[in-house]
């Protein structure tokens, strides 16, 4: 039997993974607040607890975490979980439980999952990309994980599309998840209810200011005129990322995760639209298809899962 | 023996190449002007040519061009080679010399080469990046050449850093390229001999309108004040673009290529400089080392002929 564990800066969602057909078992989900070694406690004890009701004992632990995960199992900076800065969470939590333990980035591990089990099935060259509240990505290329040198590959939300843009909370200036993130649909819906273009979005809301990206798709649900414009712009802003990652590595897929696919078929639709302008020599290349993620908030703790069976 | 030809807009450069040591043996350049057909009946003169000098038969050829080279061998779109659209000049080729032709896009094939001759030599994880009129990009990760679904990877020069910025030559608004080429750099230097920040450029040039990057490297190397500054801009431009690609891949090192090379070590450490203010967490993860490539003009024919072999 497999754990994997998406340790998120609130929750971590740990499952319990059959590594032959991939099944999940089992599921706990337990707070992840508390110090690095607090927190390789409680994960430790899911493991027994997993391992004293499971049939089979666990064989291995895939850990999936937001930020930079270190190949060699420590994380070294997570903007979620700011008590493990340097924190060897791999090799402290295997030295507990006495099995292997692997450490990756949560959307490289969502990609993984996608790849095997969900959207991205049959897919060697695609990229997994996560709209919340920043922008996470994940890639497999040439049927293989790119997991880059020390495990860093996919900080894509970083990636800088307006060189004189606004100064986003991370310090970086224009980065791509100042666009094109859960936060910016709900700013831009701030900002168009400011200057009287989205009334529906006041009404909704109580103010201009309580506006979040829900109000927006609540009122694009409801076909609001308003809604689909800045929707669609939010659409086009995502769609300049997702270009630049097919230019870069000539991606033929994109799978759309993350809080925002409970809009469904209009995210996905509204992204595919503005590819062909974006996309250099697009009447030359096969048309990049963007899909829906399948597997929903499993999907990082799933490929933590997968990437351990890996090691078996 | 192997054939390598990189075909660019004006010369087609071909070398032939010992598959074992990977050693130029012979070296041969030609017009690439004319319709596929006429380039196609030029490149199977060169390899019988080449085949009747050399001691032992030409037994595959590998073909490279900028722009969107697919895997089939059809040139889909090459910005230097407008006759070549939709092109078939692999299929053709073969046909013709009775052995295998391989197709790449010159960058990529480029950072074959430098990846197994040249800069890259031990680095599993490293981007090829070539300044010259555009700019031109190729990856190797985990130890593989990263081709992308159709062949098309590394269209990097296209990717958005400006969303609302210039309109480029190729249609893109705000396209890395529009800054960090060799013709930027021209730019940048008329921009500021306009305002009167660049006498030594005029000087040089003769006029505003005729500085070329060449005149702004030319005054860099007497160590000009004014040309310091608008290069240490450049290279900042450079490192923009350079650092997405870090993030988005976790590359460990870059490899600059392209005629800007010449400029020397002020090129490799004035864009390094910039990478820690621009690449999130720089503090948690190691350096990436930019460095110079070292097979200049012969890259791309010494990769495409590496391309082949790995046919044999």
């Amino acid at each position: 039997m497999i754990v994997g564990i998406d340790i998120g800066g609130t929750n971590a969602r740990a499952l319990l993974i059959d590594p032959t057909s991939a099944q999940i078992l089992d599921r706990r989900q337990v707070s992840s607040s508390g110090t690095g070694p607090q927190l390789v406690s409680t994960l430790a004890q899911i493991v027994e607890t997993f391992d004293e009701n499971s049939s089979q004992p666990v064989d291995a632990v895939g850990l999936a975490v937001a930020g930079l995960a270190h190949r060699s199992g420590v994380v070294r900076y997570s903007p979620n979980l700011s008590d493990l800065l340097e924190f060897p969470i791999g090799p402290d939590l295997e030295e507990l439980v006495g099995r292997p333990v692997v450490l990756g980035n949560d959307a490289t591990a969502g990609a993984l999952a996608e790849h095997r089990l969900g959207a991205g099935r049959g897919c060697d060259n695609f990229g997994f990309v996560t709209l919340g509240t920043g922008i996470g990505t994940g890639f497999v290329l040439d049927g293989r994980l790119v997991k880059g040198a020390s495990g860093f590959a996919g900080e894509s939300g970083h990636m800088v599309v307006a060189l004189d843009g606004p100064v986003h909370v991370t310090g970086m200036q224009g980065p791509w998840e100042y666009f094109g993130s859960g936060n910016a649909l709900g700013r831009m819906g701030q900002e168009a209810a400011a200057v009287g273009g989205f009334p529906a979005g006041v009404a909704l809301a109580g103010s201009v200011d309580a506006i979040t990206g829900n109000h927006v798709s609540d009122a694009l649900a409801d076909e609001n005129a308003d809604a689909v414009r800045i929707f669609d712009e939010f659409c086009r802003l995502v769609a300049v990322g997702v270009s630049n990652l097919v230019m870069i590595m000539d991606l033929e897929q994109i799978v759309v995760g993350g809080g925002l696919v409970r809009i469904g078929e209009p995210l996905s639709s509204g992204i595919q639209n503005h590819l062909g302008q974006l996309i250099v020599g697009s009447g030359h290349r096969p048309q990049v298809e963007v899909v829906l993620a399948q597997l929903g908030a499993d999907a990082g703790a799933l490929g933590a899962g997968l990437m351990a069976v890996d090691l078996l």
